[in-house]
C-alpha cells in the first residue's frame, strides 16, 4: 500500500513520520506501507507515482493527481467544503472530507458572533468609527430565535452553544430531520415559513447547486427589521450585494462574516466599507492548533475501514456535493 | 408613610401606581400611606416634602433632598454605583443601591467581550478598516485563564458564564474569599501575583478611594503580550491612556470598554481612535426591559423589612464606598 501526502506551503503541514505513528498507535500494519510526501505542486507528478491513496493538505486537481498515479482510488482532504475539487474528481476516486472538525471553534464562533449581534457591537463599531454615543438598552440573548441553515458538524456545534444561552434554535436540513438537539427542524424547502421569525440567520451550509444563491434578496427582505446574518459556511450560499444595501439602508441590524466569493477578499471590494458588518478572514472556525491531527482522526479510522473491508465515514456525496 | 419617586427624564420611570400595585403584590399594607412623583429637578423641592423615603430614578444631590424632606432617612437609587452620591448623603440617610440587578445582562456582555478577545474580532475590525487580509488561527476560549477584578453581582455572573465555556476564573476580591464558583480567588493586595496570567483582565470594581487607579501602566505592563482588557465597571479604576498606549504598541492585544472617566465621552477624545479597542457607550450591561421592576424588587423586600424592623439589604458603606 502507498500512500502519499501533498503539503500545504502554509500551515498545514503531515509528516510521513507523524502518520506512520498515528498508524501505529491505532494498531495498523504498517510492514509493506510506502509512505510519500511531497510540498511543491510542480512536483507532485513524480512523488505521487504509484500511491493508491492520497492525503492532501492542499487543494489538489485530483484528475491531474490520477494521471499520474492511475492506481490512486482515495483522496482525504482538510477542509470540509469541497466545491472546488469536485469537478476534477475522477469517477473511481472516493474523496473524503473533513467535515466535523470544525465543531468545537466553529460552534462557539457562531455564539460568538450571535451574542455580538444580540449586544449592537456591528453598530457600535460604525457609531465608534463616526465618534458616535448612542446607547442602546437591549436584553441578554435568551428567548431569541436563530435559524441555523445546515445542521452538520458545524451547525450542531453552534445549536448546542447557542441553546446554552437560552436561544431557540431552528434547524434547517435537506430532509427536515436532525439528530441534533434542536427546538425545532425543517426541511429546506419550507425556509420562507421560518425566516420571519429570525432573529438571527446562520449558514453553516456547504456551496452545491442547490445552496447556491438560496438566501437572495427577497429572502433577506423576509427577515424581521434588525434582524442578523452569520455566514460560516460558504458565501455564496447568500446575495452579499443584496445583504450590504439591507444593512446600509438599516433593514439588518448587523452582519458577521468569516467567508467571501473570493479569498482573500480584494482591497478594491465595497463589502470592506459596508456599516454594521464585522468580518473575519476565513480563519474562524479553523482551529489549526491540533488541525491536522482531528483529520488524521478521521483519516486513520478510515484506512482502518479499508482495511476491514467497511465502509468509509466523510464520503462525499459527488450529486449532492458535500 | 410617605414615599416620594423622582422620575429620571430619559428612559427610567416609575409611576405611583405602580408601585402601589408592587406593594400590594407583596402584602404591605397601603393603608396612610402616602405616594408623590416628580420629573423635574427645578421641582423637587415642592413636591419631596414630608418624605420619609425616596426612590430615585434620577442621580440626586441627596442633600437638597433632605434640606427639603427634614424627615428623610433612606434613598433607594437605581444605580450600583453610588460614587456621585457620596459626597451629598447626610450622616443620617441610609442609602440603598441596585447591585445585583445587572447579573444576567452584565455577566453575559463580559462573556461576549472575552470571547470577542478570544476571537480576535478587536483586532480584526482594525483589520477591516485598512482593508487587510490577516488571518489568525486562535483555538476556542476554553483553558483560557481570566482575572476577573470584583465578584459581586455582575463578576460573580461573568465568572459563571465564563466558566460554562471551560474559562479558568480567578476572582479578585478585598478579603480574598468569596461565595462565587472560582477557580481560585486572592485578596486584592495580592493581584500582581496573578495579573501576569491573565489572558483576560476584567474590571468590574466600582470607584472608590481604593480602587482608583489601581490599574495602573504598569500593572498593565504586567499583563502578558497579547492580553486583552475589558472594564464594565467604573472606568477611573483603569489607567485608560497608558491601556490605549499598549493597544497602539501591540502589548495589549485587545479591549473592550462599556465604560469612560466623563459620559458621554467627548467627540475630541482620542481614545474614540485607538486601534485594538472596541467601545460600548454605557449599555451593556443595563438592561432597561424590565430594570425598574428589578430594582422595585430590592426596594419592596427593604420596605418590608424596614417595617418588619429588619436590618435593609443593599445598604452603601460610605466608608468602604460601595
Amino acid at each position: 500500500m502507498h500512500i502519499h501526502i501533498e503539503h500545504d506551503s502554509d500551515a498545514l503541514q503531515l509528516s510521513a513520520t507523524r502518520l506512520r505513528e498515528r498508524l501505529v498507535a491505532a494498531g495498523i500494519a504498517t510492514d509493506g506501507l510506502t509512505v510519500t510526501e511531497n510540498g511543491t505542486p510542480t512536483a507532485m507528478a513524480s512523488a505521487i507515482a504509484g500511491a493508491e491513496i492520497v492525503f492532501a493538505c492542499r487543494k489538489l486537481n485530483i484528475a491531474a493527481a490520477k494521471a499520474a498515479a492511475p492506481a490512486l482510488d482515495w483522496v482525504q482532504v482538510v477542509s470540509a467544503g469541497v466545491e472546488a475539487l469536485l469537478p476534477t474528481l475522477p469517477a473511481d476516486v472516493t474523496l473524503t472530507n473533513a467535515s466535523g472538525v470544525h465543531g468545537d471553534k466553529g460552534g462557539e464562533f457562531v455564539l460568538t458572533a450571535a451574542l455580538m449581534l444580540n449586544y449592537a457591537i456591528p453598530q457600535f463599531v460604525a457609531d465608534q468609527a463616526a465618534r458616535q454615543w448612542q446607547p442602546l438598552f437591549g436584553g441578554p440573548i435568551a428567548g431569541k430565535t436563530a435559524v441555523i441553515l445546515g445542521v452538520g458538524g458545524i451547525g450542531k456545534a453552534a445549536a448546542a452553544a447557542l441553546r446554552s444561552r437560552g436561544v431557540k434554535v431552528i434547524g434547517v436540513t435537506r430532509s427536515g430531520s436532525s439528530d441534533a438537539k434542536l427546538d425545532d427542524s425543517i426541511a429546506i424547502d419550507q425556509i420562507d415559513a421560518v425566516l420571519r421569525q429570525a432573529d438571527m440567520l446562520i449558514s453553516t451550509l456547504p456551496l452545491t447547486s442547490e445552496t447556491e444563491g438560496l438566501i437572495d434578496r427577497k429572502r433577506l427582505e423576509s427577515l424581521p427589521k434588525g434582524a442578523g446574518v452569520i455566514v460560516v459556511g460558504r458565501a455564496k450560499v447568500v446575495d452579499y450585494a443584496a445583504m450590504a444595501g439591507l444593512l446600509r439602508a438599516g433593514h439588518l441590524g448587523g452582519a458577521v462574516l468569516d467567508v467571501y466569493p473570493v479569498e482573500p477578499l480584494p482591497e478594491t471590494d465595497p463589502l470592506w466599507a459596508c456599516p454594521r458588518l464585522i468580518m473575519t478572514p476565513h480563519c474562524s472556525i479553523d482551529d489549526h492548533d491540533g488541525y491536522v491531527e482531528r483529520c488524521l482522526d478521521i483519516f486513520v479510522e478510515n484506512l482502518r475501514r479499508r482495511i476491514a473491508g467497511e465502509p468509509l465515514t466523510n464520503v462525499v456525496d459527488r450529486t449532492l456535493g458535500y
